[in-house]
């Protein structure tokens, strides 16, 4: 039997302890062993509810028992969390973990101790909920030479440009739908505001790329100034508002420069992220010799998030005794800047303006929309950010850019 | 080093030569140790080909080689490659198959014998090509009742049908086309009336129902009898037509009832298979915990193929002396009669018989194409295939039949 510890009984935690009640046979049978949850770590009581008497408010009380060989981090946050898996990899027990914040501050010094302690640190969860996008990088892409991996990694911000764009509402009364709904938090900055993305992008760039890549060091932008002229423009161009959070690398000059970032693109009506709608997520991996695939499902939720959980779980169990692959080092991945990426972008401007920004900005072509008047868009040329950000500089009459995913 | 021998230098051996030698440094680095190709068994020589000089002819050559720990086997077709595979893992070598005839046919015997032996059967490849589904489902996946596997899982026909739609041009035409470039075997039969599909589709469910799922007892209809008519209906509804296979399973008073079919289907425009187009593949899986998720890639192709072959080779060198986890078992699944299953069905009849048609198929709507005349689409009600069967022979007059994806 193998006994496990949940620390924080929140959306994923009662999840975690949802899915080993609900699927508790086809879980024994695929890891081999029973897996039972021995602790509950949380600091509220939880009375009425069966977990009630396994839950203890001292983490020493799991730290200093034995029998406990896996404990589940599904707190979030950085403290305590971070001295707790600490503690816990190096008294031999194996982490897995939902904490994205976590992870990305902290992942590869874990994956360190992991390694040393032959014990596991998992966190499938951590990015895009259940799906099961790590293990496909650490254990299915290994011949590949992985060019970008780029994605929907926000269902808030996800949901909220879908509800703008279906229902013709703006953000503000979509983002309090969402918060209505359970959505969105009512603090709702690390979704809007794409840090949540950009933790996460960083977190499979690191294992994409292989060296450490700061969450600090990728550029990330929102979507709250993205409004209802900007989805009727998409429409017009059949495409369609994603944030997207991406990190891929380029050949330059016979070396390979990486660049990241987070911010809202315009995406293509025939790439496959295009028709990712509502609070679904998904991943696309660019590999040199695979080519694209891509990874759907729901990116976030108490009992998906808690299956991937409990898929880690099950692969500790498993692997009693040795540390799994993880091809993320402690070398730090320095990034391009984003001045020398090279892309187009969409930009809105004055009627009155339009045949000299058309000029300037290169553009290929103007787009009007029949709902917006007294301004157009226009497709700039390929630029360089900087290049961009000059021309916009002197020109001085950018109403809106959103850049397009090449 | 771990040497290894590839069975058969055509496509996708000679993509596993190309995968190992572009991505050598990275592969090695992965699999911990490094991969070389000793011997390559082919009928043919390969004057000028660098592999030329690893070339065998006799498969004992190969066998008898303790140096050698991993077969790739990627010849196709059941004789010799079942008597080379069984041979191999009894010798105590792991191999790694993109052969879905034969993983179909004998898989779960290899797998038996793998266990034994202590080696690895693997075979990512049999299916999706470079999609990695078959490790989300032994691996990450693991916690979960898996209600539903289905996907379009045929590369050739998923072209046939993108073209027909975006061409307007009709089956025969494409099908020369695709034969032209590469997509089609001049013999189609094997792709364009399903039975390639209706294999991967048996090991999937195979893997996912944890019983071996016979490809015989699977019902097959291909697309040779799409026509450009229904490609107009189609795009009235707003679906599209896509070559389905699928598992799925059903409760049913009190105990758990599983269906397979490989079927022309119309998929609605929100579903996530309805955007997979051109030669890519796509597998939706449905868990009872996680929800939906959907892998998507290069379904085929020498390359793509190929990797995953190689990551198959870099699991087996990782895990010498471990037999990774794969829970098919040899005990039959019983598929239910097609009969039982309930959806709902597209028609076209006759204008002059529309509104007999529609009372008699419980139609809920009429759809006509400003293309197509003197006849007139209907989707009928919900009805067992037997109820739908019964109903169109004694109204007589169905000119087509489609199902519609639920």
């Amino acid at each position: 039997m193998v006994n496990i510890a949940v620390l924080g009984y929140g959306t994923v935690g009662s999840g975690v302890v949802e899915v080993l009640n609900t699927n508790r046979e086809l879980i024994d049978l695929r890891a081999g062993e029973e897996i039972r949850v021995k602790y509950v770590l949380d600091l509220r009581d939880f009375p009425g509810d069966p977990i009630q008497e396994k839950v203890v408010h001292d983490f020493d009380t799991i730290l200093n028992d034995p029998e406990v060989s896996i404990v589940v981090e599904v707190m979030g946050g950085l403290k305590p969390a971070y001295d707790f898996t600490k503690a816990a990899l190096l008294k031999g027990k194996s982490v897995c973990s939902s904490n994205k914040e976590l992870v990305a501050s902290h992942g590869v010094e874990f994956l360190e101790i992991a390694k040393e302690k032959q014990v596991n640190y998992l966190f499938e969860a951590s990015c895009g909920g259940g799906i099961p996008i790590i293990r496909a990088l650490n254990e299915s892409l290994t011949p590949e030479d992985v060019i970008e991996v780029s994605g929907i990694l926000n269902g808030t911000t996800n949901f909220i440009l879908t509800e703008m764009r279906d229902k013709g509402a703006d953000f503000e009364d979509v983002l309090k739908e969402a918060q209505d709904l359970g959505y969105a938090e009512r603090n709702p900055e690390a979704d809007v505001e794409g840090h949540d993305a950009c933790r996460k992008v960083a977190i499979l760039s690191s294992i994409a790329f292989g060296k450490t890549v700061k969450y600090q060091d990728i550029y990330t932008e929102g979507i709250s100034h993205i409004t209802l002229q900007d989805m009727e423009y998409a429409k017009e161009l059949n495409m369609a508002i994603k944030l997207l959070a991406n990190g891929y690398s380029l050949p330059e000059g016979g070396d390979v420069s990486y660049y990241a970032m987070v911010a809202p693109f315009l995406v293509r009506h025939d790439h496959p992220l295009y028709s990712v709608d509502g609070v679904f997520n998904a991943i696309f991996v660019r590999g040199n010799t695979l080519g694209d695939t891509m990874f759907y499902g729901s990116g976030a939720g108490s009992l998906p998030t808690a299956s991937a959980v409990v898929g880690d779980v099950i692969s500790a169990a498993r692997n009693a005794g040795k540390t799994l692959p993880c091809f993320w080092k402690g070398e730090k991945l320095t990034l391009s800047s984003n001045d020398k990426a090279v892309r187009q972008f969409f930009i809105r401007v004055g009627e009155d303006r339009a045949e000299e920004a058309k000029n300037i900005f290169r553009a290929e072509r103007l787009v009007r929309s029949e709902r917006v008047t007294g301004e157009v868009g226009l497709i700039t040329g390929m630029l360089s950010e900087k290049e961009f950000a000059d021309k916009a500089e002197s020109f001085g009459g950018v109403l809106q850019r959103i850049r397009i995913n090449q």
